[in-house]
């Protein structure tokens, strides 16, 4: 139970930069296919938004790499794109999302609804709270959404892509389109995470997967800016609890844009793999960090892979505030007992 | 012809940081399918691994843009991949590449030959010949090839990815393997360049289209570490003729590695668009700079980007040594009277 109490609160002092006996850790997609009794869950359920949906599965396998793996933080079982069906888009995962009705014009855009999240998300509000339940304060819960410019991307082009042209296209030749599309993303975004918050999440991160594919000018404009529209509203809300709930902002492709990051109003910089965290924390000033390691390293033989770890939290330095992560989710393929290696490596290298 | 003569000498003069009159343009995939001559000329060919082997019609195209737009420097029409097929590889356009035989064991690479270029490509040297005749001294022509660790990520997923995350994984989980694989092709490529440019090509560019992927650390082993390669066989090799050649090295999604970039042993540095070239001129050192306007800004209306067209100038600076480019390469869906207006805003903006 000492071990327990203690991991209870290594995150979340960590996000506040204050001192911690040890780096904690979470990893990305650490509810996810790698993980066999995942596998079973999600075939259970018949599906990965059936999952979703179920509060009860939600719970089930947000607790899954708790219980397996040891992680000093839980995020809510969903994905980014959950949140937006409310808004009126039709969506479907084979396994990759797909949107039946993406945005191409301003009246798309003005048919949009900034839904209220207990109506058109109940069962992500009642999974937070039978997952904090069920977590009886062994770690904090991460509630989280994605960032505007992301969802926008996914708004456009209605699926993944490479290199986001089309919704680029779009917001570059009619730039009043993505900028309307934009701002509702933002509030609806800023209710969804308020109402987890309300519901019971102790932390929160905006997933700006995308982001990375802009020109810092266009960062500024397109991702950043709304992704601090919807950490103010946030913080404005009547039912946002004081500084208590530390708030992630997770840019992937961020090397571009460090220096414009602490704008973004978020308490905990998230950064991927292809930045060193020595020059993320001089440029990031006054802010924790998380992050680093390449995903792609779990591929690795032990002991390289023990390497690299320590690599990250050597750049991560001695300085409080930083929390470990990967640089990006987990993979399918990825060995269960490699995870743990870095979980275990963690710990060991960064005991203070 | 006073406007040709000049031309013929700015893009040599940029890249060797001499000082030009204005700054010369030309753009990555500026032979292309934005161009309707373009289009006429694949369909008249059948294809366009049709038009990289027959060199009347590769010649037809490098000048086509040369023709219509009035670029600052000719880049050979053809495809990164060419050059492998004679190591073994068997590889189709439909319409992105696809690769029969992708690499996945250590005796797959043992049985990759390094071909020589006159037997392997004997086409596109033809074509480089035939171009060099066909300009008559307009503009100088640029040769180029893939970089090895571009080159290894289409060599082992065997078509375009993402997250390149088959090979990365190879790379990770087989070190050995995977450095096998990018000496050959480094030595493949030395081979290639070195007989483009005994062939006529007055600058060569490496394109490392993919590097973009790898954390700083990776960047360094397994992407800098071989274009340096290339670059020293280059230098060293019997028929290369002194510094007459610049050597353009071009990093997607560079920004991480700035400070690296020098070591990479090229005159210049090509970037692409999420990078401020300010910060790349100060970090790059006493190496000419290429790019790296967002191509995606070409959907702009004619003011806005003009006005970007004016940011990428001002960001460059008045020192010697930029060469203006896109950061990535044109589309097919773009309208060349927008490609007209950045080449004239060019002219015009960077006039001393």
């Amino acid at each position: 139970m000492v071990e327990s109490a203690a991991a209870e609160h290594l995150f979340l002092r960590a996000c506040r930069r204050q001192p911690v006996p040890r780096t904690p850790v979470w990893m990305m997609r650490q509810a996810g296919r790698y993980l066999p009794r995942y596998r079973a869950t999600r075939e259970r359920a018949g599906g990965f938004l059936a999952m979703c949906k179920t509060p009860e599965l939600a719970c089930e396998v947000t607790l899954q790499p708790i219980d397996e793996l040891g992680f000093d933080a839980a995020i809510l079982f969903s994905d980014i794109l959950v949140p937006i069906e409310g808004m009126g888009f039709s969506i479907d995962f084979n396994p990759a999302p797909v949107l039946a009705n993406p945005v191409t014009t301003a009246a798309d855009v003005a048919r949009l609804r900034v839904p209220d999240p207990s109506e058109s998300v109940p069962y992500v509000l009642d999974a937070v709270r039978m997952i904090r339940r069920a977590l009886a304060g062994r770690v904090p819960l991460i509630g989280f959404c994605g960032a505007p410019f992301t969802l926008a991307c996914y708004a456009i082009e209605g699926r993944g892509s490479k290199t986001w042209s089309t919704a680029k296209r779009l917001m570059m030749s009619e730039p009043a389109v993505g900028h309307a599309l934009l701002d509702k993303l933002a509030r609806t975004q800023a209710a969804y995470l308020e109402a987890q918050v309300a519901a019971g999440a102790e932390a929160v991160q905006l997933f700006d997967s995308w982001a990375g594919a802009l020109s810092v000018h266009d960062f500024r404009e397109l991702a950043l800016r709304y992704a601090r529209q919807v950490i103010e509203l946030l913080r404005a809300s009547p039912t946002w609890r004081g500084g208590g709930v530390p708030i992630i902002y997770f840019v992937n492709g961020c090397a571009p844009y460090l220096d414009d990051l602490p704008t973004s109003g978020a308490d905990v910089i998230g950064v991927d793999w292809r930045v060193d965290l020595a020059e993320v924390r001089r440029r990031v000033g006054d802010l924790a960090v998380q992050g680093n390691l390449d995903p792609h390293c779990l591929y690795m033989e032990p002991e390289p892979l023990r390497q690299r770890v320590a690599e990250v939290l050597l750049a991560a330095g001695d300085a409080p505030g930083h929390i470990f992560n990967l640089g990006h989710g987990l993979e399918p393929d990825m060995d269960p007992e490699r995870v743990r290696l870095v979980v275990d490596a963690v710990r060991e290298l960064s005991a203070r």
